[in-house]
C-alpha cells in the first residue's frame, strides 16, 4: 500500500484528494494534517466524510509527515507550499503540490508573478503534472507540480497543436469560464453565495498568473511560447471550467484536421476525450477527463475545453500523478 | 421630499432600500454613513449604483445624521443599533431600525436572547414594522423596528387567524426556508457560495432568535401567546422566504373557511395577497408582496407564505413604514 | 458477473444506475434500452459517457432482456412499467423496478393513487427495496420495488422510531424539500430552468402519491399506521431531499434517547449514519448515504434526513438492493 | 396615456414587458393576447401579476389589437410574428417587435438565416431598435425592430469604435455567455433546470443567427462589415448576458483612450455606463443599463459588456423604444 499524508486537509481540493483516495486500491490515507486548532479528526473537519474514514487531524512537522508516509499531497497556499515541500522532500518523502510553487521554469518567472522562490533549485527540475504530455519525466521523479486548472484546460489542447505545427502560435485567445469552488475556501467577499450567484464576470484580465503558465509550458513542450490572451470568468456554479480558445489554423489545416490531430494524440491517454458534440463542464464534472473538441468560424479555428476545476483540474490530476510515480494503472482510484 | 440617511450602506438590506428609495417620488436621500474607510461614493462602494446615485459615504455620527435627515433608517447589527438609533431621535430625527433591537417587547425577552439591552426605555415602546397589523401605531411612532424576516412570514398568516380563534394556537409547527443572502454579507464559511450552493441545511434547531419574536408578536396582537416551533432552513438562491406552516383547524375550520379569513382581513392590505394556487418565492421576488394560501392534509391546516426576504421581509417594510409614518400612500416607491 | 440491463436508459435515475454499475466489480452492464429511435448507443444518448462504456441503445423486447440478463434495472414510468417487468419476471430474468408499481402493498392502494394494476398478483408479494428494514424478503426475492424517494427519506427515521414505541405515530409531519431531478427528464414547464431557479415552492399539497406510500410502508415493518402528513417542495437544486420530520415523543423520550435509538438501529448499515450535527444534503450527494439526526423544540422532536434523491433515492438503492439479491457486500459499486 | 397591447403574452419577454409597462406612468395596457386556451387572465396565466393587474388574456385577431391599442410590443417566435405584426401596422396601429422578422436589412439575408420573409417590402425599412445609434429612425417610425439580446451587448460596444476607427475590424472576437431565461419559455431538455444547472456549454459555434445580426447592423450603422466570430454559451443563471470582445487596436490606441472613445459616445444616453471597474451581470440584472469597460492584454484590447437579456437585451429596450416613439423621457417606466 502507497502511504498518503495530506498536507492541509480544509479546502476543496483536499476533500476532493481524500474522497477520490479512498477509492484506491493501492493507498492508505495515514495523515491528514492542519494548524486549525479546533477540529479533532477528518470527519469532523468535513461533515460529509463520517463514517468513511477515521483520521485525526493533526499538525504535524514536514519530517513527521515524511515519517509517516511514502508520499505527500499538499493541498497548501502559493508561497506558503514551497518550504514545507522542501523539508518534506530533504526528509526523503515523495511529495505531489496543489500549489503553483514548483510550476514554473524558472525562479524569475516565478518571482514575477509570486515573489521571491523559497527553494529555487528545485524549481525548473520539478515535472509538470500533466501525464498527458510529461508522463516520463513525473515517472522518475520524487516531486511533481501539479498544474493550475485553466492552464490543463488550455495547455491540453494547444501544446499538441502548437508542436504539430497546425495552429498559429502568435495569437492564442483564451476565454475561460470556472465555477466557484476555484476561488478556494477561505471566506472572502467575492466568494460568498449571495455574490456570486445569477451572476458572470471577468476578473484578473491581463493579470492573472495562469496566463504566464500557460505560455511557459506550452514553451516547455513544444519550443514555441505563444502569444496568450488569457480571461477568466467567474461562472454561477460550483465546479467545471469551459475553455475557448480562439486560433489561426496553419497551413490550411481544417477543424476537422485539427481534431483528428487532437485525437491520435491523445488516443492512448485514457483521461482526454476528443469529441465530435459541444461538450458541457457537466459532463466531466465529478470525474477526471477533460472533453476536447474542435470547430471553425470564418477565419477562426475554436477549440473547446471542459474539465472539473477541483479533478482533473487539481485532485483527480494529482492522483493521476501519484499512479504514474508508483508505476500503477494511471486509473486507478479515478473510475472509468 | 422627505430626507432620508441610510445608516450603515454596505449590506444587501441597505442596498434594497436605496433601489427602492430611488424609486420613491417623495424622497431624497441625502446620507450614505460607513466606517468601511477605502470607500469614497456609494457607487464605489456598490458598483451596480453606478449613475443612479451620486453621494458620498461618510461615517457621520448620530448627531450629524439627525442634522441632515427626517429620517433613518438604520441597518446596523443587532446591538450596535440601538446605541445609534437611541442617539438619532435623541436628536430629534426619526428612525426605522431593520436590526431587533426594538422589536419585541421586554427587555429581559431581549436579554434572554440577545443580551443587555442598550436602551431599554423605547424598548415596549416601540411600533413593530408590520403595517397590516400595527399601522395606528407606526403612524404616531418616531421609532418604528422593521420586523425579523422570517417574522413577518409567520406573523402575518398567523396573528389573524389566531385572533379569529380559527386555529389552535397550542402548537404552532412552522417549518421555513430562506435565500442565502438572509444570512447577510459578512464574510462567512457558511455563506460561501461552494458551501451554499446544490446543498439545503436546516440550521438554528431549537434556537433561532426569530422564534421568540413570532410568539412575542403574535401574542402582542392577540393576546394569545402560540407554542411555536419553528424551523429555519438554508436554500441555494439569492433571496426569498417560503415558510410551510401547520397548525390545527378550531371549532371544525375548513381550509377555505381559513382562506376566506386571511382574505377578509388582508383584503384593504395593498401588499398581502391571498391566493387559491400554491405560491412560489419566484411570484414575489423583488416585490413587497407576501403570498398566502390555506390547504388541509388529515387534521391539519397547512399555511403557506412567500415573501422576498430583503423586501417585504426588510427594506421593502422598511419604506412601507416610512410611507405609513410621513402619511403617504404605502404603496409609494414600492411599485405596484 | 452479474449481467445487467437497463430497461429504459434516457432519464436521470438510468444514467445514476449505469455510472455506479460501471464501478461495481461484480457487474456487467450488457443491455440498454430506450424505445427512442434517433440513438445508437449509451455514448450518443449520454454524453457523458463517452469512452467509459460501449453499448448500443436498442428496443429490446422483455423477452429479449430476459435471454441476455441476469437482473434488469427497469427505470420506465409508473403504470408502463409493470407490464415489462411482469413480463421480464416470466422469462426467468430479475428485476429491480424503480417505478412506484411494486411499491404498495394492495391493488386496491394502488388503484386509488394510481390506477388499476397491470399485474395484481405480485404487488404485495414484493419486497419493499430499503435493505436497512427488508433485507431478508429483498434477499429471497425475484423482484424488488424500489422506494420513492421522499419515503426513503422519511421511512428510514420513522419506522424503528414508531416501531420502539418512542413516538406518537398519530401526528407525524413531513416537511420534504427536494432537488429538482426528482421531477425526471421529460420537458414540462415546472422542470425548466428558469421556472425552478432562484424559486422554493410547495406542491401536491395534500395530494402526493408519496403520503400513501409513506404511511404503507411504515405500517407494513410496523404494524401500525402513521397519520401522515406531508408536503413536498421544489428547491433549486440538481439533487438532494431534505425531511424535516415533527414528531411527538412518548414516554418522556428525549432527543438524546431517540438518536440513540437510530444510532443503535443502524449501527451495522453501511449507508445510514445517525449523526450529531445537523446534515446538508450536500454532505451526501452523489452517495448512497442517508444521514439523520434528532432534536427538540418545545413539545415536539425534529428528525432530519438528507439523502441524494437519484442515489439512495433511487438508483443507489437499487443497486444495493441488487448486491443483496446476489449476496454481494451491500457496498459493492456504491464507494465508501 | 399610450394605449398598449401585449401580442403573446405567455413568455418572459412578455411579463418582463408588462412589469415595466406597469410603472409607465403614461402606459395602460389594453390587450393581452394568447392562443393559449385554459387561461382567463394575466394573473391566471402568471401568478405573480395577482393584484397587479386585470386583464383577460384573449385570443384577438391583428385588427382588433390594432382597434384597440396605439401601439403593440409583439412577443412572438420569428417567422410567427412577421404576418400579425403586418397587418397590425395596416391596420394603423404602431408596433415594437420583439422578433427577429424585422431587424436585418435584406430579405436575402433573412432567407439565409430563417427563410422566405412574409413581408419583405417593409424588411430593410425598419429601423433597429438601439435608440443609443438609432434614436432618429426610430422616432419616426410606426415599426421597430427590438434587437437579439447578444447583438445588443456586441453592437453597443462595437459600433461607435468601428466608426471611429479606433479598432481593427476585421477580427472582432465575440466570446458570450447567457442566462437561460435567452432560451425561452417553451420546455426543450436543454432548458430543463437538471440539464443547464451547474454547467456552461457553448452551443451554435458558427451557426447562430446572431452572427450575421451584428455584421448587418454594425455595417448599417458603420459602413464596415466587421470580421465577427461569435460564440454563444448557455450559463447557470436566470438573466444575464456577458460578452468578452477581443479586438485589435489601431493606430496604436490604448484601453484608455478607447474607453474614453466610448465615454465619450455614450455621455448622454442613459442606459450605458462606460466603467472603469469589470462589470458583474449582477449589476444590471432587472436594469435596462448595459455596462462597458475596456481592458488591454498583449496587443489585444478586451470589450466587456454586460445587460440583462430580458431587459435591455429585450423587454426594457422595448420600452425604451417605446418611448422614443412617443416623444417621451427615454427612461419612463424603467427607473433610474
Amino acid at each position: 500500500m502507497i502511504r498518503v499524508g495530506i498536507v492541509g486537509c480544509s479546502g476543496y481540493t483536499a476533500i476532493e484528494a481524500i474522497k477520490l483516495l479512498l477509492r484506491h486500491p493501492q493507498v492508505e490515507i495515514v495523515a491528514a494534517t492542519s494548524r486549525q486548532a479546533d477540529v479533532t479528526s477528518l470527519a469532523d473537519m468535513h461533515p460529509q466524510l463520517t463514517g468513511r474514514i477515521e483520521l485525526p487531524v493533526e499538525n504535524l512537522s514536514p519530517a513527521e509527515i515524511a515519517d509517516r508516509c511514502d508520499v505527500a499531497v499538499c493541498c497548501l497556499p502559493h508561497a506558503a507550499s514551497a518550504p514545507i515541500v522542501a523539508e518534506i522532500l530533504n526528509s526523503g518523502c515523495r511529495a505531489i503540490d496543489l500549489s503553483a510553487d514548483y510550476r514554473l521554469s524558472t525562479p524569475s518567472l516565478y518571482e514575477q508573478w509570486y515573489g521571491p522562490h523559497p527553494d529555487p533549485g528545485r524549481l525548473g527540475q520539478t515535472p509538470y503534472g500533466l501525464p498527458e504530455l510529461f508522463a516520463d519525466a513525473i515517472r522518475s521523479s520524487r516531486l511533481v507540480a501539479v498544474p493550475g486548472c485553466y492552464p490543463t484546460s488550455a495547455i491540453l489542447p494547444l501544446a499538441p497543436l502548437v508542436k504539430e505545427g497546425v495552429i498559429d502560435p502568435e495569437h492564442v485567445l483564451i476565454d475561460s469560464k470556472t465555477g466557484v469552488s476555484g476561488a478556494g475556501r477561505s471566506p472572502k467577499l467575492a466568494s460568498l453565495y449571495s455574490e456570486a450567484n445569477e451572476s458572470l464576470a471577468a476578473y484578473g484580465v491581463g493579470t492573472h498568473r495562469h496566463q504566464p503558465e500557460i505560455v511557459d509550458i506550452v514553451q516547455r513542450y513544444t519550443g514555441v511560447a505563444p502569444g496568450v490572451v488569457f480571461t477568466p470568468h467567474l461562472a454561477p456554479m460550483d465546479r467545471g471550467i469551459l475553455s475557448t480558445i480562439y486560433v489561426r489554423p496553419k497551413a490550411g489545416a481544417t477543424a476537422n484536421q485539427i481534431r483528428e490531430c487532437l485525437a491520435t494524440r491523445y488516443a492512448a491517454e485514457p483521461f482526454v476525450r476528443v469529441v465530435a458534440h459541444l461538450p458541457a463542464t457537466k459532463h466531466v464534472a465529478h470525474t477526471n477527463f477533460c472533453d476536447l473538441t474542435v470547430r471553425e468560424n470564418g477565419d477562426w479555428i475554436v477549440l473547446i475545453s471542459v474539465l472539473d476545476n477541483l479533478i482533473k483540474g487539481a485532485s483527480g490530476a494529482a492522483v493521476q500523478c501519484l499512479n504514474v510515480m508508483f508505476d500503477q494503472d494511471q486509473t486507478l482510484g479515478l473510475g472509468a
